[in-house]
């Protein structure tokens, strides 16, 4: 809201919320808008052109089909939805409509993602190896999806982003040990050209972690999301076999260099993602964290599970 | 050397080395001691009780074996063997000379893993959730194993000492970027009661990372290993479900207290390992890391590797 | 504003405000309140009881002065004011006039600097020895004060709160290197009983630092205010003198032992101060940080000023 | 002693040492060395050309003496003497007799100082604005000297490589709580230019730190000897006053930009040091760590120790 409420060229007009306590400090801290418990209030609303679903994930497929229904451009929290299959079928309805989807893809816009991306596009990294993400903390636990779904979206998109093609094949394996869902969860993704990435993603950690390992043939990065500066650190070291003639013969010569950590840009990302979705709908530019986007996502969330199901089986996409 | 060179109630005798250089640096640095080319040089002696197998994991076998049938006790670096027949053999040997067989798992030997298996037996972590460990640098590769291989029977050996169970299945994925062996990978080992371990091994990451997040029931616990003190801190945090009657009534609550790092032993591992041993070879009592943990080792790592070779299937063990 | 706007039992009438950018935004953000670019349309309103000064130092004595006779209790920003004599005259008029004075000392209502009061209470830590705080960072330069006008108050508000008695001398260090005020400087307090205290303040430091050390007869503590949890660090570590015979018969012991991080309060300070001040000014109770603890604040500032005067002479209080 | 007898060139004939535990460890360790309780016998042996005096302070100027009386080129650890005068006897006996003195300051032939040295020199950091050390751990305490002879010489001899111009005037406050001696201790040196530098040094320290700022017009580093690696920190960061003009319109810019780790040398300074001592002694080049630079530091020790006794003076050097 505070970001919404802030953005140059648009209005906010109506919130839905279910709870009447935030319902109450919501009308209190923004008193013009109409603040109601029925989200149809919103959606059939005729002043209104864009609506922004952040809601659990079982509701984002019925509240995102409803407002596309109704001629509203849809905002709509990660991860997408609940299955491949509704994600499609919002596109196409999106499509047939004329109206823009925008998935929640927040760290996208951020300074540090937009750097890395940077790094990799220059060649700065040389062809990537893997990508090794860790994002733990204690709780919160989510009602209605495991783990991974709650926080591996983040991890998915950036290297979807990144990376630029799509994994071939998934392991995932976790445990459940409270309620009914996993809790702590990892997960394999080979994509192609012997690139391989890993998510490790806990509800159950003592202490909050969210670093991400990238390695090219170049140079290496680390990304420290919860560091205040220097979130991300570029390692002028990497490995070259100089000789494969026998196993006796392999020389493995490490290069060791200077480090360095490059300024990032500093922007709220959900503020530059809203303020960006407003000009795409302007425009009529497509935004690139789209449907099609969230989709991809939601597949290899799809897959995962199915990996889990069985303890960890190999499972292509 | 150092630490067999002080080692209270033993002797350094003789040393075998192949390369040229290690033995001339050997023999200024230990002039009493015989300095030579050939293994057999030590194995054949009749003044040497007990040897110390320190070189690559295809020779620990043919070495470890050549020195019980010429009735020396062994201490054989980790990993125990190439394979689990290999470990078997060995320590059938041992039992029929009555000879001791210790592997070199010295970790078990600090005071950090000692005040872990404190708290885990004391019950002050309460029932275990979860063991992940992340182990990972720049190098140096091996030229006869794969990164699994290498950096994980630190990890095997410690879970098989803290959990006291064996795990029942096992996943493993990782990628070969340079030399035909696994440098990235990643392993899910599941344990009896919902316990499930994880290890992040890598040859190929720009920072060292030792990092060990162990969570309970009651409190978890973080072990950075690089830390120069603290290394171990216990957090009194924890999550307990307190109402299970409905997926909305479903109260996840965060309990979270003080953290604090006990004062740990400060002792040289590997001495204390050695002394250990040398003590175990004059009671006759037998060693905790004999050749059976050292084996139970290998087994999981064999596992690892069937599942690598399918790029993740669940192998149960 | 947000913290004085959601003050329960309170409401903002008016903000005087001499930045029409500010103003503007101040007047989007609160459509309900008065925003005028004139202090006296504040000062002179007869709805309002309250008024928080919050501007250059230079101008608080006037302002608040002004307040206090036209019946105002007044909130103050640190440092009180430019000089005792200011705050002498305000602390009387406030006394004649019955009105309270809180100054802005929010560092006093953090859980770190609770829990420390807490624990020197208690006598966790024993007898203090020393009190040592780095405080330093990259700009804002200010245009009318020196770093330790600044910087410092905050220390000297939080030891004046914990070491409960006044230093009697003071010494302070410094130099002037773009702007013709000190923006480096160092200054040392001798308080009673052997304490000591060191303030580091810095606007021309590449890192942030916000660290005080603080050592006792029994235990020390680290407070790193940067961060996230653990701010407080509590060492069971000390030092004995067992033998006073002679220079050579000197035993030093060195008690180490557990380190713990207290759970702390989580509150937003300026908050809790705020409703605090709301609460003085209701039952009529004397803030701790009212006037008097302003002006203490200000006489170790003046003797600071005058020790660098001379580059480091030795200020009686 | 490790150090001393890999050295090329060299050879170790003899160690006097007092404790007879030590001499007994030292006989053990080197077999063909002579093990001596008396230090004349190294001194007056006519086999030796080299003393190292590492000792007590108040010994050195005794042992340095005679070991240059007696035609020995004398190695002594930091601080050179307990005073000037010493200091300038040793100097000059050395000029007579044509013998080398190196004082014992390491910290110039590691990797950090030598790279710190580099980035003055070639002007990255632009003019120096600061230079700000903490040096502070648990003990060890010194029966002789307080905690600035103590830990102190280590910064005072860098300052001096580095800024390469003398203090004028030296503050130094601190307390003592145990033995006699301050075991508290800070120290300002004002350098012409309006260089700054100040240190912090503490034996009551619950945690260890070794951190510099040092702060230069163009660019300011972060030295963290404590550290793994990226030992220095160097960020383009920095303020530049654009407009002088009044009060209200000087306009303080703040320039933030990448930072850098470069790679240091990987060496053991003491090993450098000494190896760099017998090459001078072979060449006739006299090390720039000779007396004169000991005896550099040796008068700002003096100059601390007379304004500690009255508590802060500013004393002229």
């Amino acid at each position: 809201m505070r970001n919404l409420a802030s953005l140059e060229g648009s209005q906010v007009i109506a919130i839905a919320e279910i709870s009447p306590t935030a319902r109450k400090r919501a009308q209190k801290a923004y008193p013009g808008v109409l603040v109601t418990a029925n989200a149809s209030d919103v959606i059939l609303s005729t002043e209104i052109d864009m609506v922004a679903v952040v809601s659990p994930v079982w509701t984002h497929y019925e509240l995102a089909k409803a407002a596309l229904e109704n001629g509203k451009h849809v905002f709509v929290e990660k991860p997408f939805t609940s299955n491949a299959q509704q994600g499609e079928e919002l596109i196409n309805l999106a499509l047939q409509k004329n109206l823009k989807i925008m998935v929640d893809h927040t760290f996208l816009f951020t300074g540090a993602v937009r750097k890395i991306s940077e790094l990799l596009e220059e060649g700065t990294l040389g062809n990537l190896y893997y990508y090794d993400s860790t994002r733990v903390n204690l709780g919160l636990f989510q009602h209605d999806i495991n783990v991974l779904w709650d926080l591996a979206p983040h991890d998915l998109s950036i290297m979807d982003y990144l990376i630029k093609t799509s994994p071939e094949a998934i392991v995932a394996t976790g445990e459940r040990h409270l309620n009914g869902y996993e809790d702590v969860a990892f997960m394999t993704l080979y994509f192609p050209e012997k690139v391989i990435a890993h998510i490790n993603v806990n509800w159950l950690s003592p202490v909050k972690v969210r670093t991400t390992l990238i390695g090219g043939e170049k140079r290496m990065l680390v990304w420290n999301d919860l560091e205040a500066d220097e979130k991300v650190k570029v390692y002028d070291k990497g490995v070259k076999i100089t000789n494969r003639e026998g196993v006796y013969e392999l020389l493995v010569n490490y290069r060791s260099g200077d480090m360095w950590a490059p300024q990032l840009e500093q922007v709220e990302a959900l503020h530059h993602e809203l303020s960006y979705f407003v000009d795409c709908i302007s425009s009529g530019e497509e935004p690139f964290n789209n449907g099609c986007a969230g989709l991809r996502v939601v597949k290899m969330l799809e897959a995962a599970n199915e990996s889990l199901k069985t303890k960890g089986t190999l499972v292509y996409l």
